[in-house]
C-alpha cells in the first residue's frame, strides 16, 4: 500500500499541482479519484466536506495549496530560509488571487450576473493579476520565485489548464509568453512527465 | 528604524493578524497606515498594487497570510514538524475561505445580486463553513491548531471582526462559541493586549 492517498475529482483543477508534486517525490501514491456524479454521497465522509484531500499515517487533510507547500518542503522544493518561503508562499497567492477572481464568474449561476463579471474582470483584475504574475515569472527566468525551481512552480503548471479555462482569455499564451515556460519546465521533469503519460490526456 | 514596516488600511481587513504577530514579537514595527482616501495614489507604488505590505531588509513582500506564516515561524507559532505546519495551514485555509466567500457577497455593488448571494451563502456554505471550523477549535481547546497557540489563533483572532462585518451572520458567538475563545486567548498575550490598548478601537 502506497504511503499516501490523494484524493480529487478526475480532473485536473485544484488537485494536480499536488498530484505533480506527488509524482516528482517519488515514493508512490494513490492516485484516487471521486467522478462528479459520485461526489454528493462521498461528501459527508469527507472531514471537510471538501477535495482534495491527502492521507497519510492515518490522518487525512484538506486544502489544495497547504497539501502542496508541504509536500514541496517534503521533497526540498521551499528554498533554504524563511524569506526564500515567503517569497514561495507570496508569489502563489497571486496564482491563487488568479484563480479565485476566474472562479467568481466561471461559477456564477445566472447568465447576466457571469457576463456583468467576466466584462468588469477582464477590465481590470485578469488583466493586473496576469501582468504581474508575467513580470515575476519572467524576472524568475521561467519559475514562479526564487528564480529556480519550488513547489509555487508545480501550482501554476498543474493549475495552468483550470486558470485558463476559468479566465477564457483569448490568446492567454500570446500575451503573456512566460507561463508555457513554468509549464514546460515541469513537466520536462521525467518522474512528472512519466506520471503525465501515463494518465494521458485529462479535462483541465 | 525599526525592523519591519507593517502598511495597510486604517482598519483591521486583512492586515490585523500580522500586527499582532509583530506586536507578540516583541522586535518593534512601524505600523504604517494608508487612508482609504490616499490609496489610489499609493496604490502604484505598491509591488503588485495589493495591500497588507510588510518590507524589511531592503525587500517588500504582499499577501496577508504569506506575512503572518511568515512571521508566525518567525516567532516559534508554527508548530514542530511538517505535519504540524500542514495542520495550521490547512485550518487557516478554512478561516480563509469563509473570508472570502463572505467578502463576494460583501462586495457585490449590484443590490439585487448581493441579496441573492447572501441567501445563497446563508443557505449551506456560511453554516458548513462555520460549523467546521467552530468543530475544529472545540477540538483544539481554544485554538485553531495543535491544541496550542499557533499563528492560526492571530489570524482568526485578528480577522475576526472583518469576517463578522463580511458575513452578517446574527448571533454569529452565540451559535458558535469556540470562536470568542480563540480572540481572547491572544488578545490577552500582554504584548498583544498592550498594542491593541496602545491603538484603540479600531474599524473592523
Amino acid at each position: 500500500m502506497p504511503k499516501y492517498v490523494f484524493t480529487y475529482f478526475n480532473g485536473k483543477g485544484l488537485g494536480e499541482p499536488s498530484r505533480l508534486l506527488l509524482a516528482f517525490g517519488g515514493e508512490g501514491f494513490e492516485d484516487h479519484r471521486v467522478a462528479e456524479k459520485d461526489w454528493p454521497k462521498y461528501q459527508p465522509k469527507t472531514p471537510f466536506g471538501q477535495m482534495p484531500m491527502l492521507e497519510f499515517d492515518g490522518k487525512t487533510y484538506a486544502q489544495s495549496l497547504s497539501i502542496a507547500r508541504y509536500l514541496g518542503k517534503k521533497y526540498g522544493l521551499a528554498g533554504d530560509s524563511l524569506e526564500d518561503a515567503l517569497e514561495i508562499d507570496q508569489n502563489v497567492d497571486l496564482i491563487n488571487d488568479l484563480r479565485s477572481k476566474g472562479a467568481i464568474a466561471h461559477y456564477e449561476e445566472d447568465e447576466a450576473v457571469k457576463k456583468t463579471k467576466y466584462a468588469e474582470f477582464n477590465k481590470n483584475d485578469f488583466p493586473n493579476l496576469l501582468k504581474n504574475l508575467n513580470d515575476i515569472i519572467t524576472k524568475n527566468n521561467g519559475h514562479i520565485a526564487l528564480g529556480k525551481l519550488t513547489w509555487g512552480d508545480f501550482v501554476f503548471a498543474g493549475m495552468f489548464d483550470y486558470i485558463k479555462n476559468l479566465l477564457v482569455v483569448p490568446d492567454l499564451e500570446k500575451k503573456y509568453p512566460a507561463f508555457q515556460k513554468v509549464v514546460d519546465n515541469v513537466y520536462s521533469i521525467p518522474k512528472v512527465k512519466a506520471y503525465a503519460d501515463a494518465v494521458g490526456p485529462t479535462e483541465f
